[in-house]
Parts: C-alpha cells; structure tokens; sequence
C-alpha cells in the first residue's frame, strides 16, 4: 500500500517520462489517490501518460469530482473510449452524480449494447440489488458441454467483471443454475452443463436494499451473486469487491447516525463547511428538544435551592441512563445491521434485556444511593432513597427502549439508526427528572420540610 | 436465506429419512442453523445423517460449543475425518476453544501435513494475519508453462481454499509473482509463468493486524491475499470470505467500544449473564469517575441554591458538549478504522475540526444564551452570557479532543475506539460544570449578590 508521503512524491514528479514510468508501474488504485493529490491542472497531463488499459481502471477509482474534470479536459475521443470501457455499475455510479447535460452528451455516444446496460442499472432505485450490480457477467444454456462453456468463457473474456462463476439460465432467460469455474475445470469436457451444474441458487432481487444482497454473499461466503427480476429472469451479477463496499458503508452510517451525524455518510477528510452542515442541524435541535427535557427541572427551582444537593445527583442520573442506552441500542442497531437479530428475535431479545437490566438497574440504583447518602446532609437521607429508585427505573427504561425502539422501527421498515443515542438520551432525561423531582417534592412536604 | 421459521420446522423434523433429505438439501450454512435450532441431544442423531462432504462443511459453520459437544458425541473415526479435512484456519479457530486436553488428543491423530498446517498457523498471535491465513495455496514455479501450471492446479484442487490465484515463489520460497486463474486461461499453454505472472505483489506479513490485511483486500480488490513471514516467503494466504467477517467484526468491536461495551464483541442474543459482564463493570466504573465530574458540583451548592436556573442549564451544557464529542469521536474513529485517515493526517483533521467547531461552538452558544435568557429572572441576565460562553468553550473542546483523543491513541499504537464516547463526555463535565460554576461564583460576586 502506497504511504501518503509516497503519493506526495509520486504527485510532485515533474518530469514527465520519469512521470510515466512511476505511474504505470502502480496500482490503478494507488495511480488514482496520486492523481487526488496533484494541483486540478496536472490532473489530465498525468491522466493521459497511462497505458490505454491502465487509464480506463484507474478512471474507475477517481471520486465522482475528479472524474468530471478530466471529462470536461480530456479530448472528446479519449473520454468515449474510457466511458465505453467502464463496468456498467462504476458508469451508473458517474452518470449519477455528473450533471444532466454532460450525461446526456455521454449517452448518445456509447455503443447500443452499454447504452442499454447504463440504463438497465439506472432503472432501479438507488440502493438496491439492481443498481449496484454489474449486467457482464458468464452465462451458460443448460445443454452445452463443459468443453464448449469453457471455449464461451475464454471467447467472452475482458468485459466480463467475474468469470470464477457461470450463470445457467433456460429459454426464457430464467435463472436456474450456477455453476464454478472449479467446477468447469474439474469436470470433463463432454459433460454436460445441466449435469454439472448445481440447482440451488442463491440470488438476488433487483429491488432488494443492497445491504440485504452484501449479507447473502456474506453468509453464502459466494464471491458474486446473481441478481433476477420479478419473473426470475437473470438480469445481472454483484461482485464482493462491491459488497466489501457496501458493509463498509453501511456500518460507517449505523456508526455515524448511532452519534447524530446526519446521512451518516461524513469523510474524517469533508472540508469544514460539510462538517457543520452534517452536525449542525442535528445538534440544534437537539438542543431544541432538550428545552422539553430541562424544562422538567425548571418548575423546581424552588425545591432545588431547598435541596441543592439535587444539582449534583440528577447529572448522574442522567449520564447513567444515558449510558446504558446506548449501550442497549448500540449492540440492537449493529444485530439488525448484520442479520444477525430480526424484528422477530424481538420477545428473545426483550426478555435478554429485562433480566439485564434489572441487573443493571439493581447494582447502579445501590451505587447511586451509597453516593448520595455520602454526599447528602444527615436531614437529606431521603433523597438517596430516591435517587436510587429513580435512577433504578429509569436504568431499566433506558435498556428496555435501546433494544425496542430500533426494533420498532426495523419492523415498520424504517433505519433502527434513526434514532440516535443522543436522541434516546434527551427522551430519557425528560422522564428521569421530572419522576426526580416530583418524587423529592412529594417526600419534601411528607417529611415536613415543604 | 432460510428463515427463522423454515428453519425451526427443519429442526422439528422427526422421521430420520424425511429430516436427512431435507439437511442434505440445503446449503451447509443453514444446515449449521438447523442443527443450532435442535435440543442438544438431537445435533449429532442430525448431523450423521448427513452426506460426508457436507458434514465437514456443515462442521465448519457451526458455534465452538456446538462444534465441542459434536465432537464428545460424535464416534471417534468420524470426529477425526471431519478434523482432518477442515481448512486449517478454521480448524486453529476451534482448537483455540477446545479444552486442552480435547485439543491435544485431537492433534495427535491429524496427518503430519495437517498438524504441521495447524501448527504453524497457531504460532501466531490472535489477531494478526498469521493466525487469519490458510496454508492451502497454490504454489507454482517460475520455469512452469501455463499448460503445466493449469495441469498442476487440476491435479491438487479439492484441498486448495481457493484455486483463482496462484504464488509464484522462487528457490528460496520467496514470494515473487501472482498470476489469476483467468490469465492462466487466457494465455496459451505453452507461455511461460515467469512471463505473464505479474512482479506487482500486494502481501501482508504474518505479523500484521488482521484488519490491516483486510484494508489492503478491500483497497486491491482482491479475492486473495499472500501472506509472508520476515524474510519475505510465502506461508499461507487470506481468502475474501475471511476479510468479510474481519472487517464485520471490526466495525461492530468499534461500535460497540464507543457505546461502552467491554471488548465489543456482546452478541444481540447473548444471555442475560453475558450481557451484564460485557456491560455493568464500565457502567460502574463510569459512575465512579463521574463522582469526579459531579463533585466539581458539589462545593457550589450554595450558589445554586441563590441561582437555581443553574441546576436547567447545566444539564443541557453537558448534554450538548458530549454530542458534539460523540459526533467528532465516531467520525474520526471510523475513518481511522477504514484506513480512510492515518495519524499522519493529524493535523489536516485538527485544522478542520477547529474550524468547524467554532462554527459550532458560536451557533450552539448563541442558542444556549438565548434560552436562559427566558428562563432566568430579569436580574440574572449574566447567567445567560455565562452559559453562552462556557457552551462555546465546551463544544470547541469536545470536538477538538473527540478529534485528537483516538488520532493519539492511535499514533501509540493503541486501539482508538479506547475512548469511548460516554467516558469523553464524563470528563467533558468534570471540565464544564466547574469552569461554569467558578465564573457563576465569580460574577455573583461581581454583581454583588454574593
């Protein structure tokens, strides 16, 4: 792997031969990150030193930005010959985010076949099996021999993004087998396909959330999975290289949305004016809403400047239940997230996190208590009683609702990361101190103190 | 993908001929599932019901304690087949469970090749890419033609964990080329190795972090990884399945780390017990150190009895720093886990959150002024400007040290996920309710009520 003080050193060759030599010998995904770092005007100089083959791989690992620079400087020819080479997915993915104008200009010159392919992938939704899969890929009909695939296989290479497995499909292009290359090379040539071919096929539906195709091929340990329509005919494949991908990306977002970041899709590396934008809004209304939750205490002055020891215990109480919320929700969100729990685990679950909780509730209840019993005058060992309740109760909200709320939402097919840990903390204060300090009221006036 | 409830009806299955047509039927995974689902006394009765080579993938896939009570009820002869013809990697992960004295037994009557295999992979630390690796490759030599090596590969197969790369080593078993099945195929028979094997190798060494080597996959694309000891021969090599479940595991260790959860790695359905371990120690250490926070509190009662407004605003001065903790902690723990930023980047990042904290900070304390303006009484308007300049301060702090705090754990090498988000924002507190106190106190007296 290239270090970034080598990509630096690489960006600052000014010598174009040794330029050349140093790029071609890279990685098409190293040569990309040293094409980032180059000034916007060196871009295209860089671009045009690579090998025609090295060029059109390297085009696919530039950020969406890159590449519609160096189609607005490249030379028409050059940016047709690049775009019709591209994988159908990598080229949905551009068109997407380039304007409609440019797409447009881009269209009308690609052959029939690709134009098609674009627009296959461009039909479905994004975020679905369909738009992230790739329509190159191997297939078979069910009579061929093993010798005459593999002869099919050889003759088609190059634009196929996989050829580690054959796709068998019958008269109306339905899927009905798959087959390795394993296979086909440990067969012997005159057998026949639908022999050899095995009939339990793992697959896709064109309008599946990608992340569900990412967790198929993941527990099929599968290296590329088929994705068919509603009349299960073959309509394409996706490769893991995607799929590595697309578990990255989705567990980045569960991370980001689990702490507020909105769209869960920041870069450590956004420029600064991003940043507030993905944190911002979120935060102010945040704040926004905890005026309902403060606004629990402020009745209470009165009591609070009787009891002021209460401004020392209810930050407590509201850290900890915090705590253990997002303890709750954090392993719920990444359950869901991972396939490993569904909306119907949720009783199994439930029933896990009221015994934990009472655990939890029970052993931080007496450990609030002996605290405030230490902190609190001799008069005040009332309120340790109810700060342990308290704080006992709302422990035990606070795990049940980590665990059903992204259950909820998951089983009305909505983000279990919608509702992020600050969130659920603001709700939970809003209980926790209103039942503070209406109870501390309650035991003020019984003690005779009110 | 078989659901929960297809997968129950399979382990209710109670004739033996109906039940072994079914497992056999399905793909091994789900086979493991079923087997999971059955009363333990019923697994093994299930399990040899099924065709050879499906049991040993079957084994493969289920849990350790599944794995060890098969291996307790299973005969003799059968436990030792399935042992000896498990992938090595897979067979160390389960020998890494056993009690020693099973493990021991169980080595004893493994081939010398297999032991050897076992051995060699157990001789490296958990979690680094030696213990990850397979030592089932092929291997070629230079001198080779394609003809030969293709014969080569079809002769050995079977035992491989996967056939679509081949190593090229030298005399010294020095790793010096890789060549795809698919350029095997796609050159003539009588080329040399020497000739299309590419010299461009991306290798990880025995000794590095697993998640290391899976970066590089995911960043190569590829679908297998050599992996080399120091002086650079080959040993073995990671296989994309594998770096699936690496990088899976490591986003859920890091979203679990940040909530709080020991080790990062509590299951959705862990028993409660479990659940309580992976949880309540943090939790109550959390509280302790929080005393720490709270106590800064505790010598101001007195001025919160004058001014109990004090006792509303703090908990949103707490609640919103530790947000904006939270969002700069996970964006930047994520990005160092996905490779996108290194500690080298360190000061690009500050640059960055510096800016965007100000704009933070200003936004979120202007908020805060203003609503403690409505909520004080007229002649304590200065609480107001207090709060709006101690939240200032607080959320420029939180961003810059949720920032800084994991880029430095991780320039030590330590694991950045270390500081997770609730024990950032315990010491947040500590910080914030004593500097907003101490200038209460101060302007108090200032303003001459004190």
């Amino acid at each position: 792997m290239l270090t970034q003080e080598r990509r630096a050193q690489v960006a600052d060759v000014t010598d174009l031969n040794q330029l050349k030599c140093e790029l071609n010998a890279l990685q098409a995904v190293d040569v990309g990150d040293c094409i980032v770092e180059m000034p916007p005007e060196q871009r295209a100089i860089a671009f045009r030193l690579l090998n025609k083959d090295h060029a059109i791989a390297v085009f696919e690992y530039l950020p969406p930005e890159v590449q519609e620079e160096l189609i607005n400087s490249l030379q028409d020819t050059q940016v047709c010959q690049i775009i019709e080479a591209m994988q159908p997915d990598a080229r949905a993915e551009l068109f997407d985010e380039l304007p409609a104008g440019i797409v447009k200009r881009l269209v009308q010159q690609l052959s029939p076949a690709e134009r098609q392919a674009t627009a296959t992938i461009l039909g479905y939704a994004e975020g679905t099996a369909g738009r992230a899969m790739t329509t190159e890929y191997v297939r078979l009909r069910e009579g061929l021999t093993v010798g005459e695939a593999l002869s099919k296989i050889r003759l088609a290479d190059g634009d196929k993004e996989t050829i580690y497995y054959a796709y068998v499909t019958d008269n109306n292009r339905k899927l009905v087998r798959v087959v390795s290359l394993r296979q086909l090379l440990f067969s012997l040539p005159e057998a026949r396909i639908r022999d050899i071919a095995s009939s339990r096929v793992i697959k896709a539906y064109t309008e599946m959330p990608q992340e569900e195709a990412a967790q198929l091929m993941k527990r099929y340990d599968l290296i590329a999975l088929p994705v068919v329509d509603r009349e299960d005919r073959l309509v394409g494949i996706i490769t893991i290289d995607d799929v590595v991908d697309i578990l990255e990306e989705e567990a980045t977002a569960d991370i980001q949305k689990l702490a507020g970041v909105s769209g869960g899709d920041e870069a450590a590396l956004s420029p600064p004016q991003v940043t507030i934008r993905k944190r911002l809004p979120w935060l102010l209304g945040n704040i926004g809403l905890y005026i309902g939750a403060a606004s629990a205490i402020a009745p209470f002055q009165k009591v609070i400047s009787l009891v002021p020891v209460l401004a020392v215990i209810m930050p407590i109480l509201s850290n900890t239940s915090g705590n253990v919320a997002i303890q709750a929700l954090s392993v719920t969100v990444r359950g869901l997230g991972v396939g490993e729990v569904t909306p119907k685990d949720t009783l199994k679950i439930l029933r896990k996190e009221i015994l934990a909780g009472l655990g939890t509730a029970l052993a931080l209840g007496l450990a609030l208590g002996i605290l405030s019993l230490i902190w609190s005058s001799q008069q005040e060992w009332w309120v340790a009683l109810v700060a342990a309740m308290v704080m006992g109760i709302n422990v035990f909200i606070a795990a049940t609702l980590g665990t059903l709320l992204p259950m909820g939402l998951k089983r009305v097919n909505l983000d279990p990361a919608l509702i992020s840990g600050p969130l659920l903390t603001t709700m939970l204060d809003a209980v926790g101190f209103l039942t503070f300090l209406t109870l501390v009221s309650l035991a003020l006036h019984m003690v005779g103190n009110g």
